[in-house]
Parts: C-alpha cells; structure tokens; sequence
C-alpha cells in the first residue's frame, strides 16, 4: 500500500514509495556520460526525477508505464519541486494498488450497463451491425471500458469516455423526443463513435500519453479510418449512412479553427457536435469546482484555457 | 380571406390584397415632394413597396404595424421585386385573418402547460416568487405567448420563445439528472428569464422591429434591469441568488464577442449558454432542411451566417 | 462548331448554341407547376437559364453534365443576364467539340511525361509501388490527367491538377538540393498524392462541381482514405512511412482555419505546405493578371477572396 | 514609521514592518493541520507571505485589508520571494501611516473642485438632479473621491477615477468646441459616470481586489443599474435622455470584444469611448515611462497586455 | 451654371449637364469594337456611363478629371442607374461652377490661418524648419490646403486634410496640458506631417483617386519619404527627433492590422494615433447623422464598415 | 581558448573563462549603491550575470558588445542560473577565438560566391546598378556577409542573411523556369534588397540586438530608406522600377498582421514573399530537428512560436 502520494510531497522529503513511470529519457551530460530524467505519477499528480549514477544501466530494467519503487530525496530545482532519485525497483503487478496510481469511478460498471442498453435499442440494421463490430471486437472493448476522454480538461480518468458517451447519449435522447426529425439511429451511432479514435490517439495504461499516430493525425482522422474498416466488414453497407456516420464524426470539433476539417452540415452533426461540447464544458466547470473547494476557496485560480476565474460558492 | 401572398408576387401583378405595414419611410424627393417607402409583409415574406402620389395625405391614415388593403403594380427595381402602390386601405381586425399575415404553431397552448408545469416544480421560494412576478403579470405573460425568440434564424415566429424556453427546460432537465450539483431551482428560473429583455428589445406585434432601447441596449441589459426590479418588490431576496441568476443573463451568450459582458463562471451559467445555443441551431438547422426540401433541393443555399451549405438528403 | 460563347451574350440576343447543363433543378411554382433552373456552361463562362413550359417533360430527356442545343432569349433578371429558353435538345458527342466547353491546355501530355519521369526517379520501393498503385489503375489515372485543381482560383482547367502537381514537383526538388535532410522521396510521394481526393471531391467531367461526398469529408480525409486502402494492397508497408505520407496529405493546409486537422509537423509536411501555397498563390496571380490585361486594364477588379487589387502593369 | 518596503527586501532579511493583508487563505495541509496564507501590500508592490503555527488562532485575530505588523524571515520558495511569517499583530488607526500603503496624489483636491467646475455648468436640469442625485449621496463621494480607476494599468492610484474622469472632461469640453453639434450636457454626465460602476467593481479600501459581484456582472452593467436606481428617484426623467446615458456606459468600451455588450450608435458615446482609451493609454505609457527611468533603463520590459516594449528616451 | 445633380437623377430622365469624368476606360467588345465605359461625378455623388459609337474617337477628346457636357439618356443596367452617353463635349475652366463639382467648406482659409498659428508655436528650431520646408514650398502648400483626408469616410471634402490637422492639433494642446511631459514641439509636428503621405497616395483634382504610387507603397511610407527627403536638407538636424517624427507617421495607424508596420512607442506616437483616431470617428459620425436627418429617418442605414446602425435621433 | 560554455555551466560551478558582454545595466538598489546587471554569451548560449561591488568602476572598464574574461560563481536566482561575478577583465581581439563566440558555417564563402553569380546574371542595367551599389559599398559589403537574418528563429548564424538570400535565389531560379511571365531581373533584385534594412535593424557584432532605429521603424521601412538612397545616385532610374522594388519590400512579410503596411499586389511580391516564407518555415524546421536529436528525443519541446511540437524521428 502506497503512503507518499505526489501531492503531499515537500522540499526536504526522503521518499520511498512507487509511481507509474509517465516519462523516461536518457540523456546525455556535457562531459559524455549520462543521465536519466523521469517523470512520476500517480492518481494525485505528477513530479519530475533525476538519476544521476549508473543511468544507463538503470534505464534498462524498466519500460515507460512501468510501476517503479522510487527512493530518493525532495529537492527544488529552478523553483519546482523534483526528486533525486537513488534507487529504482520495478514492481510486479501483485506488488501495487492500480488504484493508489490511477481514478477510477465506482460506477463505471452501471454506466456500461446503462449505455449498452441505449446502443441496443438502435433500430437500423447497418448502424447495430456498426456498433456490434466495435462491442465484440475484443481489443476494441477492454480499451473503452478504461479510456479517459482527455488528460487534463473533462473526463480526465479511467472510463471517462465511456462516461461522456453515456452523457451524449442521454441528451441525445432528449434532443430526439424535441425534434422528431432527428435521425435517432444515426445521432446514437455518432455518439458511440465520435471519439473512437481517442484509443489510438493516447495511450490509456497506467501512464497516458499521446502516441505518434496521435500526434501526426489527430482522434477525427484516426476514427474514420476505424470505422472505415469495419463499414468495410459489413456487407451492402450504405453510402448514405457511411457518408452521414463519418461526416458527424469529421466535423465534431464543430469550426474548422478547433481541428475539424468540415463544418457541422447535417442536423445530427450539429446536434452531436454541441451536445459534445455541453457535457465537456459542464464536466470540467463541475471538476474545477470541486478542486476550488478541497481547498477551501470561493474562486478558482485564474483558467488560461478559457481566460476567466470560477466561482465555486 | 387573402389571395396573393408575398412569395407568389411575380413581375407583372396586378396586386389587391392585404398585408401588414412592416415599415413606413415618408421621404422627400429632389423638387421638394414627398414619397411614401414601405415593407408590406404576410406570413411567407416581405416585399418593398412605394407610392409617389399624395404621399403626405396617405402617410396619415395608417400606422406602422397597421394591416391595410394595398392595391397596385408588381414591378421590377433595381433587380429586385417591388410595389407601385394606387391605393391604400387600412382595414379593421374583423377585416383580416391574422393567421394569413404571421405564423402561429398549433401546439403553442400545449406548451404553454407544459412550461407552467415545469417552472411550478421549483421549490426555492424566492425563486417561484420571481417566475410568479412575471407569469402573474398582466403586461408580461400574453407578450411571452406570443413573442419570437428572434427576426429570422430560430423560432422566428409567434410563440417561438416560448417554445424554445420549453425545449431548454427539457434539456436542463436531463442536464440536473446527470449533474446533481447543478441547483436546478437556478437553472430552471435562468432558463424561463435568459431572453425575457427581448419582450422589449423588439415589437411582437404584427410588424416584429427591433426598438430604440433594443438597439441601444440589447436584450441582455433590458433584462436584467426587468429582472431586478421584480426582484426589488420581493422582500428579502438573497443577495447570493440575485447574483446568480443576473449572472445568467449577463452571461448567456457564452463569449464576449458574442455580446455578452462577461463570460460564464459558475455551472449554471455555462450549461444556461450551452443548452441555449445547442437548441438554437438545431431549431435552424431544422428550419433550413424543412425550407430546401420544399423547393425540392438536396443542398441549401449557402448561409452567410455560418458560412457553409447544409445537406437535406 | 459554335458561334456564341457565354462572355459574348447581351440582353436581347436570341440565342442558338450549346452548353454544358452544369445545374439542373426542377422546382415548384406557387400555382403547381413546374419549371426548370439551369445554368449553362462553356469554356468562356456560365449564364443561368429557364425554362418555363413542359418543365416536367424536357427535364427528362437530359442529365445534368450533358451537352445541350439551347434555343431561346437573353434577357436581364434582377440584374443578371439570363436565358429564358424555348426549347433544348441533347447533343451526342459527335455534335460538338469538347474544347468549345472546357479549357485544356496543349502542352499538359509534354507535362504527364516529364512529371512521370520525375516520379520514376523516387527510389524508395514503398514509394515507388504506392506510386504505380495509383498511377497504374486504369479508373484513376485517366481522372488525373483531366482533372482540375480548383473550380475558380488556380489550375482550373482540365489538366490543372497535374500542372500544379508538376510545378511542385519541381520546386521540391529545389529544396532538396538546397536542404539535403529532407526525404526526397517521401516529399515527391506526398506531393503527388496531396490532393488526390479532389478525384472524389469534385467531378471533373464537362460540368466541375462539388459532390456529396466531398462536401461532406472534404478532399484531406478522401484523399487519405484513397492512400490507405492502396497502402492496405502493399505487402509490410512500413507504418514510419505511412504516417508520415498521411500527416503530409493531412496538414497540407498548413493551419487548422485553413482545414487542416493537424498542422505540419515534419519537415517534409512542412515543406509540402509552402510549396502548395506558393505555386496556387502565383498561378492565381498569373492568372489574373493575363485577365485584367485582356480588359485592358492596368489594375484587376477588387478581389473579395484577397482582399486587394492587383497590378497587371 | 515604516522602514522595510516591499520593493527593497531580499532573501535573508529578518522582517518586523507593517503591510496591508492584502490576501488571506487558511488552508488545509495533507496531515490535516492548517496553513495560512497571505499576500502582504505596501504602496511599492506585494509579495506572499505564509504562516505555519497556530494558523487557526492566528487567522482569527485580523481580517483582509488590515493593517498588520508582520515579523518573520524573507525566503526564496519556488523561485519568488516570500515571507515565512513567525508573529503577526494587528496595528490601530493610529499606530501606521497610510500614505506608506498606498499612493494618494497630493493635488486630488484641486482636480476634484476643477471637476466639479465643469460639472456645474451642465445645463440640463435632469442631467444636473442625475449628477447630483450622486454627488450629495453620502455613501457615494467619498468612495469616488478615493477610487482607483484600475487596479494596476493606467490611474492606478487612490483618486485615480477622479484624476481620470476630470482629465476625460477636459477632453470632452475640446471636442465640444471642435464639434458643436456634440450635446455637451450628456457627454459630461457620461464622463462622470461612465465607470461609476467600479466602485462596486472592485473594493477601494487599502486592499483593493474586485468583489464577487463585480466578477460576475462587470462596471458596465453594475453602473447602470446604480444611474437606474437614481433615475427612478427624479420624477419626469425624460426616456430619450435614460436612453442616451445608459447606451453611453454600456458602449463605452467601443467593441464587444472588449466587453461592452452593444456598440457605441450615438456621436456622445463615440466620443466618449475615444477620448476613455486616449487618456488610460496616455497614462499607462505615462507611468510605464516613469518606472523605466527609474530603473535606469532606456527601453521598458516586454508588456505582453500591449505586446510591444516601450521608448523612455 | 448646374441644373442636373447625380442624387436627382432617375431612370428615363434626359441628361445635359456637366460632370467630372472620374473613370474612363476604353475597353473592347467581343465583335473587336471599342466602346468607352465611364464614371460621371459632381458634388452630390458619382453614376457610371457608357457610350457606344465611336468610342476610340470621342476618348481622344478629354482627359481623366475633366469637366465634360454629358448629353444623354438615364437607364438602368443590371440594377443600377447608368447614363447612355450620345455626345461629350469638354468644358474650359470657364464654363463650370467648381463649387457644382466638390465641396469645399467656407471656413478653410480661417482654419489654415488658426493652424498656422498653432504651428508658428512650435519651439524647437528643427521641428520649426522642418515645418517651413513644407509650408513655403511651391508644389505642397496648395496642395495641403485643397487634400481631403479620405475619400468617403470622414473629412471627404476639398481641405478635409487641413481641418482634420487643425482639429487634431487642437485636442493635441489640451492634451499638453494634461500631460506636461508629452513634447509639444514633436507632437504638433507629427500631427501636422502624420499624413502628408496622402499627397501623393491620392490625387486631390476635381477627380479623386488612388495612384499607383498610393496602391503600392501607402501614405505611411510615402509619407516618412517626403519628411526624410526634407529632413536631408536640414543641416544638423538630430538623429533622435529624426526617428521621433518617422516612428509617429509610420505606427500612426496604431496596429499592424491596420496597416502600421511598427506600433506606437512613445507617449507622443500613442497620443496621436487615439487623437486622429477620436476625431476621425467622430467626423464620420457627424456626416452619417447629418445625412441620415437629410433623408428623414431616426436611424442611419446598416453601415458594413462598423457593423453597425447610428442614431441620428 | 575558451573551455566553460554557457550550455554546460551547473549550479555551484566556478568560472573562469571569457564571453561577450551581450547586456550591460547599472542599476541604482534600494540603499542608493549600484549593482551591474548583465548578460554573457557564447556560442552555446547565454546566461544572466549581476555584479554587487564596485559596480560604478567596472562598468567604465568595458562596452556592450566586448569580449570580457568573468571570474565567479554560478548560483540559482529564482530558479534561473545566474553568475555572481566577482572579476570582469576585457580582452583584446588576440586573447580569444571568435568562433567560441559565435556560430559561423564554413561553407560561407563559396555561398558568396554562387549568390554573386547568380546578381551577376540580372541584365536590367538598372537593377544591375542598384546590386552593384550595395555590393561595392564598402560599409556595406562586410556587414552583409556577417548579418544573421534573425536573433532566433533561422538562420540566427554569421552569415546567415547571405545563405537565405542565396537560397531564395535559387527558388526564385526555379519558379523563373516555371511561370516565364515573371520579371527574373526584378524578383532577384528584390531577393537581394528584401532584408537589407535588418543590417541597422540589429546590430550583427559579437552582440547581436534589435537597434533603437530597428525598434523604432522595423526593417521594412529601413530598407526602402536605403534602396531610396542608392536609387537617387543612379541617373534616370525608372520610376516604375523604383515602385516595383519598394513594392516587392513593403509587402513582403505578406500581410498587414505580419507587419506589412501593404499587401504584395504584383506577382513578384506575391513570389517574394513566398519563397522568403518557405525558406524560413524549413530552414527553422530543420534547426528545431536538429536540436531535438541533439537531445537524443524524438519530438522537440512545445514550441510557442507556432504552436506545435515537431518530429524529428
């Protein structure tokens, strides 16, 4: 069980706990010997590391994500705390608490629930074969279940995107008892899979991160190509509905200016769209406020991302 | 009973019909005379129209908003349609079916109850005592029945605020069973007063205009400034609350180029600006399919507003 | 052979010739009937069109695309020149010339070669199969020779995207004489595969014109989807070079407000991007300069899209 | 007598001096204890300061903006200065001298029996009543007389409003001479009251900070709710005048952008927002040029709110 | 003497009266003819004119900006009026009313004698050359005193750019006097040169236009040419106050985006761009409220350049 | 020779060992003393230095810009490194090695003389004239083969205004080659003068730093003076020429937000600007690879300037 969490960390403090391993580059020093700069993590934070002895050797008995038993000391370096690290031990899975390192709501097993069961009251035969192809798709499954939606904004945790598309998926309800022309087969589909190229843009083990592919082509591109492949599995598939399911996914970002390469121009993408950003925007003024809360202050710290102070009540 | 209705006017007509006085310009011309400029209206468009003769005499007879018999010439100018106007005749009200000259949905009344159903589920007292101030008012609560929620782009017709308040009472249902932290007492109170400034922003007569205050002021103000004087004849209304809900309304536009003062900052103004907009351009997007299927298109005209074409498939 | 072309036609000319029928719709009027929209096409302009009797009946005897004899009267509506037609009738291909209709330029076989030959030169062997994988498929190589790389603002001509691929071809190989790092290879591959989904995006038959298709996704992610289902024929193609081809394809806008999903992020994306823009930007340049030159002008009309006047000295 | 300004200490010092407290936070340590928190100000700047023993009691003994005498250890933490506070004693009235704390312009007299000069000679008796209705109000006129006009850019000081409202009426009157047809007597009611809703904004007591309903609703909006509130109280108040000066403070930040929720649409609110922007950025490069020769310095530092470094020649 | 004003004419009215020939462009039809399209103006505005026989001839006959007879017929062409040219006849100076063609306030020779005097106030003896250079030399006095400032929007008249220089210097007294440490000396002389590049940048005849000169280097550069250009003839003249006047005419338009190259850096160069700002705006106020009244109407039309409607009460 | 460079300095090191003296500031501290503020370069890099004692004297002992050999001691000052120096001891140009100094490519002479070539190749006698006016002006010549084209961004080496200027040549070669209607003699002109005001923009000695002129009036307007000045020693050189090559100047950042008073309106421009941009875009590209393989990563660091990270694979 684990006793040092990031967060508790001061100058001064001999630790001696374990982390996730959320960075590890081996670099060079001036006179050609080496070093290890790392990056710990846990559920509470993150903290910067530094090995000096013996780097390239330690560098090798343990892999990016890995968990590692960390000793060493709690300095400040250029104004940030950071550990000196002495001795590096990798742990077995039996050896640590996954939830010491990573959040995990409770819940997450009703909300699967709950969501499957709004999927599968889908009526088109071509969008339930869509959605059963990614469900029943073994890698694909495991994956949803723990991803989050993101890394820091909403839905920073294990599940978080099954929890926004639950989210999605019941305003997508509402929106279809309001405007009965919506296509409620299709907005449900988009909502499923709006995000689907998340599980390959990050990575979503232990330590999250953005992969190359990620990097080089972005969650709306890699999504498409997804589904492309498995609209490709399902035989007579339509051009109509491919079109539709891939343009909402295309456009979800909404403005060309937040990444989306088209704009909004069916009435479910922009319904899916704008209920998307709802459940992001009211999930992370709810995280903040929470956060501004736990320490005990009426207002949040200034927000650069969306340039304005909270109020927390 | 009405017989030539604006979108059928083609070059050429001989026009007898009525129609509503949407503007009255009384110019003078280069020897000294004057010429009467208007907009007559029904409920399928608008269309300029002027008379060169006795100008100052006809000008007497009727006001702005007023319906009157128009008989006269279709002619083409400067490439666009327009009236040579004969003669005018203002008419009584037992002269003209007002369902010829604007749009009233069916199902208003229902949603009327409905409404009134959801704000009488609020529980915090002074919340009710401010809905009631309003709702219980003579002058406000048959303008708010009949209002639009805007000149052109959504809900652009009789009732439609009304509808659209219903439509965001709905999705802010959904939202507090999603977010038990949202006060939905607030919510529910901003979303029945977030465009109560519009009742005064614009005329909702038969000629819908934006007023002089409504252009100098805007909706946002003119409502709050409606707010707080109900609330002034409340006694001990809670400071905190005050604040709340004028934050909502200040801040429903979501940014401050969209003319808002400030940007939201607590939770329910966020979800406030985000169901507001969400229903807003799902109402156009509906709106515009319905339109370009009637003509018997695929693809809209381009929109300048949101600078794209939208698919009707 | 014709006689009239679209930039010679004035109010009141009766007019005998053919045209492409580049827009084709069958709308309702107010009474019941029907009457035809079309707008008629050939290498000097367009002109748009009416038919007013037997709507129903001659909307059948032709597609959209097709050549067509059109008899009729030039006159002036809302300001605009417009044919009210009288009667149509369908051409077979051996009753007209082709380059009456569309501008192709003479030199574009002398351009394939030397293009082709640049290509041959790629050493990769990845590159090099992609390369043949499209440049040896009988449905696309055909599209590529004609197509255009625009509708309006540079290269739109049948042949245009060749051209434009060619002029970059050739600057890239500037650059990699002045910037040995870059991947030769991988940048020529990138810069004749950067726009192929205009293929999709657009028809390049006699009539140009956006499809569902391509304003629903966009000519970026068509385009990537083209390569990958290539890439997917190529036996260990290497995951390193396809995600640096597709985040070449991807980000050749250069900025996300330009439609680009991902910016560029790789020299050789970095370069492609510049090089696109450079090439499109003086080929408009050119292009409006020999116009304005035509008119006799010193100085081109105010160009909206630019936001200037250019001077053709 | 204070010894130890804020601008003179450095790491090492031994501190025994008084300060405003400026910010005070008790917060929770992970052992469960607490800290206290707190930004110490003098009129030469402000630097953090934080309390370890005893911080429950400690934090009961004084509120935020009071005067303490503050004895501790000035330490480097995280790359800034801050105190390590041992002992801290509230000090009366009597036992500090105000003008160590704030800066307080010796001729604000003066200015504010000019200003009131030119207030004199407005002529319009509902313009006189409104201005006055605010001068003679006992809560009002002192507060204004020691408002600042911002905390930090421009008329930063104690009677900064003041100074700042004169200098615009100043300014108003030249206009007035240039443009007769300006209506003087509301250009001047505006200049006074344009930023009236500041003292609401923001407290000016000796820690000045903005207020949670200045965060949530803004001075534009609070200030014309305050010249409403006066309104109401004249009797006959013309509607075209409440127009005029309402639009007046609403639009006087010139751009919704910058926060005003409508444009400025009448000459007086033209001119009125000009003539704010010409003396606020006046007096900020005033200032900025007066510390940059202080410091010795021929060019100012970078300020990123203007982008630009500025000449002090 | 002029009896025809462009703002009277009307379609069908026979034309014989005198114009300014603001355009002429003799272009070519497609039978290979030449037909001479032009731009006719007089005080009251301008309206486009074409003549079809014997164009090349008649183009021989007069220059660009000069007075013509224009006999012929008012039609309307694609939505606007158009004069069908049958005869021009060139007038001599004798046979025209100037003051039928421009408008030229009553007041100009007193403001230049008011100007003049401010600048004769100027202490420092390079400012007080430079100055002279301008004002006693030949080619620039008349010109100065008959330049407008701009072409439409504000100052759009005969001596615009004295008034605008005279006015600004007024506001840049009062100025002073707020602010003792501005320098007068180089703030009147900015104020006076800060366009002087509009000289050259327009031609300031009865025909008013861009040069090539004005469309390739702007009045900014233009102007910094001229002053340097007499700077060099200045023995002495110091390098500091050199870069004083260059840096105020160049970051006069106060943002790049608006076509200043650098942004204002000194407390002189900020004052005058929010000077010539303010009392650019506020004249183009007073002449949309003057016009607006002229027509009879309460409120201006929709005006794009400031996306927005003024109230001309 | 020099063996402590700037990149590899620790905390806590001693130094001994020489650097330019990139800024020198005495300041005035609190008890009225001063203290010299400075900053050391060297090819690596720079570091900031503070001087406590004497500060008065040494400051007197050398320039800004000089090489000077510093004694002391590298500590943390709020979380930057820094130099506490005890000793400064100028050196003479014998007692260092200017390429521990900074950074210049081997490869620079034979650069020249490519670039010669190609000026040499222009037949326009008056461009010819104009190159050569510059070539063999003997303050000019050496200062242009040692000016950087930037502090930071690309080719921030000796000698690197001279390597972009040589290859944009190369590119404006090849789009000669491509559009034949380009002006060859005009566009390299131009690629030769485009930079030529940054030689008195920055200073390009061992310290390299934006001037007061260069601030004051940006490269832009710079470089029009001078070419202005070359084109008024060459008898009867073309006034269109002359507009030409200040034109291609003026506007070759592109756009007015880019701090271009104008936008390029010729097809030279349009190139110039063009290739100036690509040569840059990848040149930067490829010192950002560079670096970041130096670092043994595989993407680079965030980078602010254009908001991306970079893969150097």
């Amino acid at each position: 069980m684990k006793n040092q969490f990031v967060n508790m960390l001061q100058e001064g403090d001999a630790l001696n706990d374990y982390f996730v391993a959320a960075r590890k580059d081996l670099r060079t020093k001036q006179d050609g010997g080496k070093f290890l700069g790392m990056v710990l993590k846990d559920k509470t934070g993150e903290i910067g590391a530094v090995l000096w002895n013996n780097a390239g050797d330690v560098a090798r008995i343990f892999e990016l994500g890995d968990v590692i038993n960390v000793r060493g000391q709690v300095n400040s370096y250029q104004g940030r705390l950071q550990v000196r690290v002495e001795q590096i031990t990798p742990l077995h899975e039996n050896e640590y608490q996954v939830n010491d390192l990573i959040n995990r709501p409770e819940n997450t097993r009703d909300i699967l629930e709950q969501f499957s069961a709004i999927l599968a009251s889908v009526e088109n035969p071509y969008c339930s074969a869509l959605i059963n192809a990614f469900w029943n798709d073994d890698q694909y499954h495991p994956l949803f279940t723990r991803a989050m939606a993101g890394k820091k904004w909403h839905h920073e945790y294990s599940g978080g995107l099954l929890h926004h598309c639950y989210e999605m998926a019941t305003l997508a309800e509402t929106m279809c008892t309001l405007y009965p022309e919506l296509n409620r087969d299709v907005l449900l589909t988009a909502v499923f899979l709006h995000d689907v190229g998340k599980l390959h843009e990050m990575t979503h083990e232990l330590a999250v991160d953005y992969t190359t592919e990620g990097k080089l082509l972005g969650h709306l591109h890699i999504g498409c190509d997804l589904v492309q492949h498995k609209i490709d599995s399902i035989p007579d598939f339509p051009e109509k509905l491919r079109l539709e399911l891939l343009h909402c996914i295309l456009s979800h970002h909404g403005e060309l200016i937040n990444g989306s390469p088209v704009t909004p121009r069916t009435i479910e993408a922009i319904v899916l769209h704008h209920i998307d950003n709802l459940d992001a925007q009211t999930a992370a003024f709810s995280r903040i406020i929470r956060e501004t809360r736990e320490k005990g202050q009426e207002w949040s710290e200034y927000l650069p991302l969306i340039d304005r102070v909270i109020w927390a009540k």
